[in-house]
């Protein structure tokens, strides 16, 4: 059993640690920690964890969180891990897997100009390991500091990344269209997330301009070796979780649905959480809901020349808990499937 | 006051005309048809429309169909009005407006591979106007049969066709990524509109499949004089009522945001149901619900080199019903605006 | 025309003034008031009413508010009105409608106790008209002053008066067990109004402690005679709007079916905008959406002894703008229906 | 590690046993029998299970059922389970949970008279033990048939038995306003559930006449000893898990919040899926979605002398799929958590 540190328990990422780690076999929650709420117990913020014995909320304080943990989940806004990780990194002791963006953009430019803030120090960007699993299954088994990818790149990535690699696609001929339930705006309250406004109702945001833009387009470059211009529009959907991926690329050369399909199979066979589906079939965002799985449906359409995939996954879970929490099975040499409930909540 | 039949009066196309025909100055809604219903209330199926005093559901009976009307509006499912229209037509007596696909592919030959049926008399098909009025308004207003145009291509040409018009953007690049609320799918039973399945999921269907694909792709070469292929992909999201398209372009040439926009404002200034939004901004589907507006931003991306354009309608107003009103305004001399509520239902 | 002015036009109930007000036949939106964002257009915070022409936002300001305008709305949040609408009355030149609670209850200590608040000055109080149309039409044809009512006590008032009125029921046996959709909060933030936190679930709220319970009980005795104790409970259910009442009453004496149903009839035969449904059937709030209807079904269980009706309104609608917008007609000698839709927005 | 089957794996109730089972570490899904699917994969109705080597969905047929398993959930419609039940307790060999109603009512008249169907043969309905985990529990250890309890009563029987034990509710006074999320209604087709008519939108249906009120009424008496009459309501709420029953009774003696509190602390202080909220909050359904929890708060009235109970469970889980789970662990000597989440999924 190893201890386990949680920051930002009062969000809904580390409510979704919470509910995870509490069924995980090798794992005890040892701590809790806050800045809004530090003393309190988490059962007046979420009342569903109600009963659990969970520890109280404490502060934020980097020397007793290397002390006492064996690995600490950072689950907290942009720009906090980045002060953060460095310090509990130079006090060693405790592995740390950040579920922001701080730590996943290699270029410190590109993190200025799509986050609009400064970025963390060089030496440690270089040092952290991105935790897309299936892909980067050692770098992770030997990391101490893990950035956990965004929602967004992993349905993305895990559908993008098998035909470039065999350089079936025009790198610059992706567009991601991409649709996402009202979780991932977190649970600070904004006109955005505000009920009446966002209920019977979808639409796209920050077209052209969204941060996780060059994060697919830098983890795309270095699986495949082809740099790719990717074009990323996210949408809202009226629903809590779920993102679906729906990713077009022009085919360089003459590729069959059979071949596709194959090539998708074949890849994703020994992936315990990416399940390729039937060709013809069109994955469901519920039908992974709760769970960890990434499905994926590939679509040839020859009329048009065109690879149409499709990826769907819960941005709570693959999309950031449940994957950390694989990066720690892989971190830890636990099995890589512990503590991941198997199957999804359906309906 | 002119007198108004609805032909398939237990469904929501029909639902909806009634809606929007109550209140409209110029109309009385003179007879009621239904296949499956017919002698009894419409108050049965549609409890809302209670204390209305509409007429009774009376049988479909071409010969008295004709003479019992000025208009008829058809919401039936394809095959319906294939067979009927041309019996009003040679009948004589009555206009039509049909709101199925039946009369709106040119090509018998594209009807039968997309639509899994034998199309209509060629003769009768050519004779229909395509009844997207913005872009029609003169054939519409000397037409004796319209053909509505489909929820999907309403939204999708009023975006496209400016650019087209301009050359702006590479013909065979079209991807029309759309997404919309569950009533287009009607009012009969199955899996596909069974809440616990749908309710909080998003996914796509009939990728590279949809019958919608020819009829924007004719009435887009009709418009701009250029052959274009377009990607079209439908979703499914969890909403009663509403379009979004997001439509990517790859730019022929360089064209600037302020040129864009422009070319937007300056097409529509005059049309009083497309509202085109502000640069930068992202139109929600339910700003314009219960309403006949179609309402457009434009976003040029220089990184990438495309146009993206967003499209919002309500599918059973501008989608179905109301253009359909709208087309028969204009046929009539009515004003254009008679009868269609001016401000959508929000929140 | 007369020239009509709006106080809170940036919140929910300000919008759907306008959006009804727009195609009254007989007003001019003449003055838009918000204390938040004057000089603004409130297109900037509702792009649905893009296009509208409506005047830009005023401060508020009751000498010229009295001047420019033959009636007010204030669709304020408690308190406002308490302030306002006194120095309104004193200027003359101009009739009030107010849609908040400052003006419902005739005992100043109930307010106090209820809403936590200092009441409006007494000598108001007392002038005001509560504007419960079907109930008080000849008062609020006189009305300078309107107290328009709450939307909860809109849907049970209706459902309630007529079995009082009869002294059928045990007046200390109502329990009034009351579903609201999200809209009922206004357009404020709030973790109840959160979108990730509110879909998919229901819940109680304010147990026993709900201000519009003495508005109900108040009522009911001035229409009835008789002084009834009444259990409500409100729920926040997840939907935009829409109300449902499910009121249980324990008969005082044998009442059946039939009886019932024909005392309901009878009550509001005349009355367009309450229709009484047929016996056994149970209103969806859907089935009023947008509308100004309240439909009522009426249940007598033998085997209890008690009568349970069902109540349904938009809460936007009947339940606030509507009801305002039916008082409104009726102080100004309009057709009761003068601008208010006649068929809900079904689906 | 016990070998189970479930009859019904297609349905709604079906998928929860399996996806709770899957991860029950003393349990084998041995066997899934369906009559309308035999001989194909669960994947094609459910891709959501897709890779988790399920058997094949198999004929019924009691014989071969008796010797394959150690135990049977039935997850079937009315009238399935009175048959087949009988039969496999005859053969022996296997145990048996019936989650349909076939079992529950003791008095065949009843059954009769509210679920008009005939019903199961008396000598085995004398055999069933009726399933509330929570008040029943040495009964069920030793029981071969459960009559697992229906998803209404599990919500209102857990709030109200306390209460009547004590006496401190008049029994005729008792009035149970439910509310339920669409999977209760099942997976079956009708215009119930389909998604245009039920989404935005909440009604009140069988008033008076649903069949949960003798189950609530038996069993309310056979552990309190007084025979309660209940006024029981459904309401259907447009989100697909959770029922909320809000329960009303009037006071025999004065009773104090904190008595009240008290004596629901005391009762449920042992009970791991019964959680007593503090004084004067309110439970969300969502806060034991996909959880077995049942989440309780009680409030005193003292201005109209009444307790009002408010009880929230996932009726997917504690009200059918969970509490059956529950039953086979008390049945087999397991953990009595065994297999069932402890987190809710939440937000």
């Amino acid at each position: 059993m190893i201890r386990v540190g949680i920051v930002g328990a009062t969000g809904y990422g580390g409510a979704e640690l919470i509910r995870l780690l509490v069924g995980h076999p090798h794992v005890q929650i040892a701590n809790l920690y806050s800045s809004s709420a530090e003393g309190e117990s988490l059962e007046k913020t979420f009342p569903h964890v109600s009963g659990l014995g969970l520890p109280k909320l404490a502060p934020i304080d980097a020397q007793s969180m290397s002390k006492d943990n064996d690995v600490i989940f950072l689950a907290t806004p942009a720009g906090v891990s980045a002060d953060l990780s460095p310090q509990l990194m130079k006090l060693g002791g405790t592995k740390v897997i950040d579920l922001s963006g701080d730590f996943r953009l290699e270029c410190a430019d590109a993190y200025r100009s799509w986050y609009k803030k400064e970025p963390a120090p060089a030496e440690w960007v270089e040092k952290a390991v991105y935790g897309l699993t299936e892909w980067n299954y050692e770098q992770v088994a030997g990391a101490s500091l893990v950035a956990n990818p965004g929602c967004y790149p992993t349905a993305t990535l895990l559908a993008l990344i098998p035909l470039m690699q065999k350089g079936w696609v025009k790198p610059d001929s992706w567009i991601v269209d991409a649709k996402s339930g009202v979780s991932g705006a977190g649970r600070g309250l904004s006109m955005g997330v505000h009920y009446s406004e966002i209920n019977e109702s979808i639409h796209a945001y920050k077209v052209a301009k969204h941060q996780h833009t060059p994060e697919i387009e830098q983890e795309l470059a270095k699986q495949s070796g082809i740099a790719s211009l990717v074009q990323f529009t996210p949408h809202l959907v009226p629903m809590t979780r779920g993102i679906l991926v729906t990713a077009y690329g022009q085919l360089e050369t003459k590729v069959t649905q059979a071949q596709a399909q194959e090539l998708f199979e074949a890849t994703y066979a020994d992936k315990p959480f990416v399940r390729v589906r039937p060709a013809g079939t069109h994955p469901h965002t519920k039908e992974v809901l709760g769970s960890n799985y990434c499905d994926i449906s590939v679509h040839v359409d020859e009329r048009t020349g065109r690879v149409i995939v499709l990826s769907v996954i819960d941005n709570m879970v693959k999309g950031a808990a449940g994957q950390a929490i694989q990066n720690m099975n892989v971190m830890f040499q636990f099995p890589e499937k512990a503590g991941l409930p198997l199957v999804p909540v359906f309906p």
